[in-house]
């Protein structure tokens, strides 16, 4: 059975300019719901769908998202953040918040090397109008993506990677996505960037990790599994971060292998998997269904 | 993979006196949100949980359950309910409403005839305190079940039910549930109910169907399913309606069969998805996260 | 999680020529097996792989797959097919059976109609080399798909459909079909095939459903499905057959679903079901691993 | 969905005194088939289920399971596998093989400590016949579950287990154990047992680990994987070795979690997978579909 992929179904359909989204959280503090309802009531606007969740009843932060309808909202979104700023988040000392337009993508560039099934599987549904997000550009440290990439009529960077020219290549790739960018997704891209890259890209990074995390960390983590005798192997997104394939986990899914499949057959199987679990990450974050606090998530969905 | 239960994770533990729950819905109408926590929030309540959403974003009915903590729940819930009319139901004109207390379990009959599965997955779960209702009474038309259900303390009525007596059955069944609980549930009882006791028993009734309904309605699901060589079996568990297999879904899962099945194996299978299905509806309806509308549910879970 | 496909994890490999495979059912007497690994032995082949099953234990057909390796397989095919039938076919009156060499994929025809994803899913993994098929010619009675389908390097034949040129329209398709497939895929063709397109088509032909058969049988099953507020929905790939939507099934898979997916969402939802269904379907066909004994299937996955 | 316990359909029922099993794996040799089913042939045995795989077409070992119904099993057992040894294990080498009767249950004791969900399901299939084994002791270090298990007419015995007393408690369970058990199953066992009682208890011992093997491997799994935020929670059966939580692996299950839960709701669901991860272990194990080769398992399900 599929697992629900926890997508936005009204995402899925066009979206309606008038629809925005408040995500945010903060410690907990009574009232501080009402103050987002009355903050929306008052400027008009209809809240369509809405989550709250804490880790820990007893006080523990809380976590919100609202999605909301009112009229004009590009031309007010920028009234709504200064109103909001002042009757939510100072008042109640919110932590991280943001209002968006739900009908304005994120803008998203793609880092890949060799393995194309998590970027094709990116670009199909994008093209479908199955995802809805803005992808602007393919980065990759090998030039063989480039054909397939021009032919979905996106540009295509080769930016050679050796162990002499890291840190010029992770200039150039600063240069293109620094301020350009609301989101970078590393669709099986086999290099590791440094802590710099993190620091200076300016917007979060999602990686797609070939292993049930935290099993099989490093590198060939199919090989570890087969012989491991594993009876299912599986796949993890996660934000980027300078500890490698520690960071927060956004999603993981796993499927059913036996004694049949040798390494080759893990990895075929485990493809699938990678893209299942790759497009519902980047999906989640870009519908503004993922908050991160300290190393772990939460995932409205 | 064991699909999300969707079970009120806080339930599992031991719940708070002080959490109290508002379930609604209504016409959607600008300000119902607001109106609702800034209720709360004058009574000096806590939200901990709150998820709301509309089967139509364009002017759609709004459905809202919110879990909020507030001292001294049990004293006052009586003027809460008071206040909650005043200030949200009359002006928003809702339509159905409950505010409860999250630490007073559910008053649950339970119907059986000889199957025990779901009886069993019941009266377990609920004896191990993963289940946080109050099983009061057990009624079957025949007697074997007896001994297993008196051996967890609790009653067993036996009323047997023949072509010639049902109506009188159905007197003595009524008198024993009318205003005693709050919810019926019918861990495979093997008769069908009349319309008049739907009416009187003044309660919902949830029923175990064995089959994906609505693939093979009514008797002999499992014959119907081998002859017809599907690969997945399944359950529903739905509301007891006057239109037999037709009532609104509360949930519904599947096991997957094969060639060497036979209809016995069938059963055996069916056996532990009927378990699976009827135990998250129960629990699911007496967490208040069940919110029926015409032939159709929405589930908070 | 992703259900075990079942799919021969050797296919997904290069076939190696001299791998061969023996599919065969009849009735139950005793020595049939020994007489096919005999059989196979005498002949200097090696069993790499074999399934055998019944359903019944007293007396029920056998069914049986058997995986073999033998030098010069294509030039001995002939004289081990003449072999078989004297050693085990005749004297074991076996009622249906084959012998085919596994490195030559089945030869695959397509018909669609507007819908693409069963089409693209089925091109996008033959391109990659993951399904170890021939496909041969994609006709469907609109041409809209015909760009997407040439640039496969697969030739595309709109032949159109009306209500009063079905009879030639059929004539047209069965010269292009019959004696050149091995089988004929409908991913989503939207029309109804005659009965005497399948009795001259001379080769199997694979449909797929969009629910979970037999419910919502016949047109607009989504819609029937959200008007029933049903919390799966599903997808079915059977063998066509003069009973609409009542052939012998080959695959069903289901998708959780709920209340917050509309029409248009559970369409969107269950494309990525009857992509899945319909691949594993074809697949498991051009493996020999599915046999067919009236209306029900045995699958050896 | 619950995923295809792969158990022995025919088991669930009444299983026939004429029924056997083969279970054997050895190098590849041509003809190693063709001699077990013309060996059950000559012997008037007729086969009615068989698996067959390797791990490697090219020449690796095969595995081997048969099933077949021969008048007289019991009485004819012995000279059976006599006759076996000299056609089929001496001449091709045969590493691994045991001839069994189906009907026959393994004797099968329990080890547990005070969590009971392992042994309850355990308890609880065998009671109602789901389960075709014989269970006749249970072992504990802690009395608590002495009176539930005792109402299952089962023997229990208590054997503290402290620091000190290491070496003569576990002399106490081998005298106990040894020659009168098939298989030790441990079901939360919260003891290591020592590398000298593995290889004194004279049988397999099979182990249940709540975790998805190797991630959070040793104490505390699940608040482990709270602290690491993952999104699936599984658990693991694998048989005992002296290399504490590296043995073979019989069978693995997850199920999903989310933000909501915190360590005693990871537990809880986590006890969920695995009863149902521990019962296919032993069911699989008890009808001799495992065979272990080096530290993986083939396991025909």
């Amino acid at each position: 059975m599929t697992i629900l992929t926890g997508a936005n179904r009204r995402a899925e359909q066009s979206i309606s300019p008038e629809e925005g989204r408040i995500v945010m959280h903060c410690a907990d503090r009574p009232g501080v719901v009402a103050a987002v309802s009355t903050f929306l009531a008052d400027a008009g606007a209809n809240i369509i769908e809405s989550d709250q969740t804490t880790t820990d009843p007893d006080g523990g932060p809380i976590f919100l998202r609202v999605v909301f309808r009112v009229a004009d909202l590009a031309a007010r979104i920028d009234e709504l953040r200064e109103e909001f700023a002042i009757r939510v988040v100072e008042p109640f000392a919110v932590e991280e918040w943001r209002i968006t337009q739900a009908a304005v993508g994120k803008r998203v560039a793609v880092m890949v090397s060799k393995y194309d099934h998590c970027l094709m599987e990116l670009l199909w549904r994008w093209r479908r109008g199955e995802l809805p997000v803005n992808i602007g550009l393919v980065i990759s440290n090998h030039p063989d993506l480039g054909p397939e990439v021009r032919s979905f009529g996106l540009p295509f960077v080769h930016i050679p990677v050796t162990k002499d020219n890291k840190e010029s290549a992770e200039n150039e790739q600063i240069r293109l996505l620094k301020d350009n960018f609301d989101v970078v997704v590393m669709a099986r891209y086999m290099q590791i960037l440094s802590n710099r890259f993190l620091r200076e890209v300016g917007c979060p990074v999602i990686n797609i990790h070939h292993s049930f995390l935290p099993a099989f960390i490093g590198a060939s983590p199919y090989l570890q599994a087969h012989s491991r005798g594993v009876k299912l192997i599986g796949a993890t997104a996660h934000y980027a971060t300078e500890d490698l394939d520690e960071g927060p986990i956004i999603e993981q899914d796993v499927a059913r292998v036996n004694h049949d499949d040798n390494v080759a057959a893990l990895q075929r199987r485990g493809a699938d998997i990678e893209r299942a679990v790759f497009l519902r990450a980047v999906q989640w974050h870009c519908e503004d269904r993922v908050l991160r606090r300290g190393n772990t998530t939460v995932v409205f969905n």
